[in-house]
């Protein structure tokens, strides 16, 4: 697969602010600087993405968590939009490097109208200064500085038959020392919406997301994951789940060590819980029957995301970046006044997936038929 | 034009509950019953809507408020369906009555997939019972019983050059008795939302509503709620109006039989607020481009119905009946990512019409070149 990694790059990120006790590496901004050379001064290792990632991995006392976290999600990043453009023939990512007024700045990845992806964004930030007003309140702590970094997707294929995917991975700091903080959490998962859903594929992505928490049980309980998913990605109004759910998890705070391990296996296996199911679905057939059922699913995506979403209300309350807050948004969508799919049809047989249940425990036979 | 409201009634509203010193009328739910008998066991002024609507002016001290305000929307409802499915050759809308659990209930008419009307609703309800604890602490009152109406308007046209419009006539009261409630007040407004907006539109939309609110003064003040309308109809993340506004209320308590009469005249100028407008641009040719600029502004409606407006946001939260509340939703829409309209465009001059502007005191020499 060719490093094709397109640059379209709107203004650069700041610089070194190493009086801040960190340095922001959100600002990556040039083909052959994201390419080939490593954000810090010097790289010893060489100049892959592997071997940045190997020198990344090595744990590090001298370096805060902020940091590493950061560098970790923007190499995620790299690696997940390279697999993703390697689907695509002619279309690539169009990288928008971006600068948060109050400090920071992020690095938003987006594509657009490709042959398999039709909308997909593949973002990081990370972001720093005091604490915002509604972030002191909905902490409930007192204003002072705070870090945070994280890498956030969503991917809206044009098949209807490839699941939407969503994940995040996020790392929070509060105080004045980012080498000691006051307080300091982790949170992230990944959930899965398909639009004609397979036991199968559901199986498939819990089953990656079982294997990062078991490896990690000391700070990751893949059941409670499940169940925190379950309720957050559900649409109340629609007594429906956004999708067949994954794993969610917030305010993980008590080993930063064991968690950001965690977090770090958890990202790096994000492409192996996805592009299977994308492999297997992508050959379907579709026509309008079947692209206009996603286009109103797409619909309660929107609902969910505007209504609901804790992490679009927070952005749009403290004033975000918007571009990069609706890039979750999908790029066709419609409302129908009361759809409802016909019984005994695929779409209504959908219908069933979108009740929180116990995929790993199930198997074709439990699946009402088509 | 020939009286052709389709009915396909899902539920039968519920009957008179003279225990709770009031009848719902929301329930009309068949022809023979919307189209010639009035709700009210006798009607001696004969079977027309004028004829009913000329009943209904007369003022009354002998039944509540809330009944007057219910049958005035009831009657309004069917007027502008009328007049809406005048534009339409083989479409008409569909009824759906539904009955709320806690008392009450509403109809709600759609149209879908018409030549001229996309997608549209015109709503009524009126819904009572013990006020819900999301409404006690929204109105900070203690627990008691509430009466609600109301009819609630979105159309969505096809052709980009007919702007989308939006307006809605409520009526609030508290107590246990709704001839002396505790507590009572009125809310209301409309606003224009266009594609390719004209400043001849926006001024006669406005001058509609500020006739209304002159004829009224006691009561009402355009320029007040001119801008509680901008104030109102306003998307912060985009810093952009929804549209280029018109007039919005609420609260108002100081002299109901004033603001009845107010409300009552300013439903009935809906259709001469609008009506005009759509016949003027209804007939201007469109292609792919301008199809392709409404579905993403239509976005930023949906945007704006999701994120900010009240009545949504309180419609979901106190449960109420999601295919009601989201009819207001487009039916197709797009997002694109950081979507910016070439400068010089009549895309681009749209744009200028989406702040606030004192539209009566402008000419077309205030407005720039497309």
């Amino acid at each position: 697969m060719p490093a094709r990694v397109s640059i379209d790059v709107r203004e650069r990120g700041g610089d070194e602010r190493t009086g801040r006790h960190f340095v922001d590496i959100a600002s990556f901004g040039s083909v052959s600087r994201a390419d080939s050379t490593p954000h810090e001064p010097a790289n010893p290792m060489g100049d892959t993405f592997d071997r940045v990632d190997t020198l990344r991995d090595d744990p590090r006392d001298d370096i805060p968590m902020a940091h590493r976290m950061q560098r970790f999600v923007e190499a995620l990043q790299i690696r997940i939009v390279k697999k993703l453009e390697s689907f695509e023939g002619d279309t690539s990512f169009r990288l928008d490097n971006w600068e948060r007024d109050g400090g920071g700045g992020g690095l938003t990845a987006v594509i657009e109208n490709g042959d398999v992806w039709e909308k997909g964004g593949v973002n990081t930030s990370a972001v720093h200064g005091d604490l915002p007003d509604r972030m002191v309140e909905a902490f409930g702590v007192e204003k002072k500085p705070f870090f945070a970094t994280g890498l956030s997707l969503v991917i809206h294929p044009r098949n209807p038959h490839v699941p939407t995917v969503h994940a995040n991975f996020r790392y929070f700091a509060l105080g004045d020392d980012l080498m000691n903080p006051d307080d300091q959490w982790f949170g992230g998962g990944a959930d899965l919406t398909p639009y004609y859903p397979h036991l199968e594929d559901a199986r498939h992505f819990h089953r990656v997301w079982k294997e990062v928490c078991d490896r990690h049980d000391a700070v990751a309980d893949y059941d409670a994951f499940k169940t925190e998913c379950d309720d957050y990605f559900y649409l109340p109004h629609r007594e429906e789940a956004r999708g067949v759910g994954g794993i969610f998890y917030d305010y993980l705070r008590d080993d930063p060590e064991g968690t950001f391990f965690f977090s770090r296996e958890a990202g790096r296996r994000f492409l192996r819980s996805y592009v299977p199911i994308v492999e297997r679905r992508l050959g379907t057939d579709y026509g309008e029957r079947e692209r206009h059922f996603q286009l109103v699913r797409r619909g309660r995506y929107v609902e969910f995301n505007l209504l609901f979403d804790r992490g679009t209300k927070f952005g749009i309350e403290t004033r975000g970046r918007t571009e990069s807050i609706l890039m979750s948004l999908p790029p066709h969508v419609e409302w129908r006044y009361d759809y409802t799919p016909e019984a005994g049809t695929p779409e209504s047989r959908a219908m069933w997936f979108l009740t929180p249940r116990d995929w790993l425990d199930l198997d074709e036979s439990d699946v009402p038929e088509g």
